[in-house]
């Protein structure tokens, strides 16, 4: 089994709300941090692939679980570990931990689509070379 | 069958990112803001629920699918329906829609906890009463 | 004196910090809802202007004072007043309201640029025409 | 004349918006991300003043001019510069950097207040110590 993947995320105040916890909304963030992470770790310009390829990626689906909450100025890890890639789609699976503790997992559905059309694309090479991978 | 709450959100500048359209986290944030008015709409007052009876609302989980992107200055309904209660537990379904295009779906799981210990509390009455409106 | 444009905004979760208050940040994405607001008020349609001119707006300076803190559930009246109009850009006058409490005031810069160059572009007449708001 | 204490901020999708650069409210975040880590960096921890003194920061105001946009993945980095310190209050110099491009300069003043009242609070003698560092 491959070990995932872990990019820090520091805790700001913007990341917090009146509840004294960081707002749920904001890990959906931090997820794509660590997934904008993975794809430089393993060679992908997602800036190159847009202005070159006329390539982006959208998010298309989401199950998330918010176990226990993260506070002001924690140090957060967020893991990124590839699963099945199929047509235009990746499949990652997501956690955030705060040392030995997980706080929230996610299993995330990103497609590539073009940049002008918005419409599904096929992954070039490159991309689908990534499937090699799968944890 | 019920006709779902929906509360209308403008698109401003804030809320796109550089791909054009919707940045995917924030149509998260944009549900919280319907869940919310849809408890004001029923009578329950988050503030006053926190101060005077040291409760308050947690989001647990979240399945979520993005179908079609919403663009710069677009009107949105974000309907928000109640499913099953259970326990400390509500169930919403909520969809953004643009005029007859549906944009998200989402359901999304609540839970009452304590503000302070932040561990789960038993809904009052004034809460309970909220599963009549299941849809 | 003009009696300022007004545009309601209401404090949601995700505006707060976990100092208890609005995240001092948020304010200045309030007053572009205001000053989004005010511009389609006078006829302006900022969609349109990019598609059509090649125009958008770019915000340059802000000079900006944090007087009392917004709390959750607070509903806020966002004013502005258009101030001078020279060459490229407008200036305005904004202020957040709680009732009769002022809780922060700011002016702000806002220039007219082109959208691929990203340069400082003369405003249309049909911009140029808002000098008369002055206020 | 003192080397300004500097932080990194990577550009991710959430921080941009539909023009295609990053949004203007944005570095204000960075600007408190860069603050924070300074105030770390000099043995202060924010976490530990809130609980045991009772204290936090609030940003009182700030004068910041927007001079070149950012764009997706870009790298900046985001100087805080510790500037008059007076009563309960700092004044810091912060600017933020693409390479050898400057793209924002701002002017921040941060005041100390009471956790529980908001109210302005006198400096403790760990915070005036800091005054020793005005550059």
């Amino acid at each position: 089994m491959a070990t995932p993947f872990a990019w820090p995320v520091r805790v700001y105040w913007e990341d917090t709300d009146a509840g004294g916890v960081v707002y749920h909304a904001n890990y959906v963030r931090f997820m794509e941090r660590s997934r904008s992470e993975w794809l430089r770790h393993h060679g992908v310009d997602q800036a190159a692939l847009r202005v070159q390829e006329g390539l982006q990626f959208t998010v298309v689906d989401m199950q998330i679980r918010w176990v226990r909450p993260a506070h002001y100025d924690d140090l957060l890890q967020v893991t990124t570990l590839l699963g099945p890639v199929t047509g235009a789609r990746f499949r990652f699976r997501q956690q955030v931990w705060r040392e030995t503790a997980l706080l929230v997992e996610a299993t995330v559905g990103v497609a590539a689509i073009d940049t002008e059309s918005l419409k599904p694309r096929r992954l070039p090479a490159s991309l689908r070379a990534l499937s090699a991978l799968t944890g």
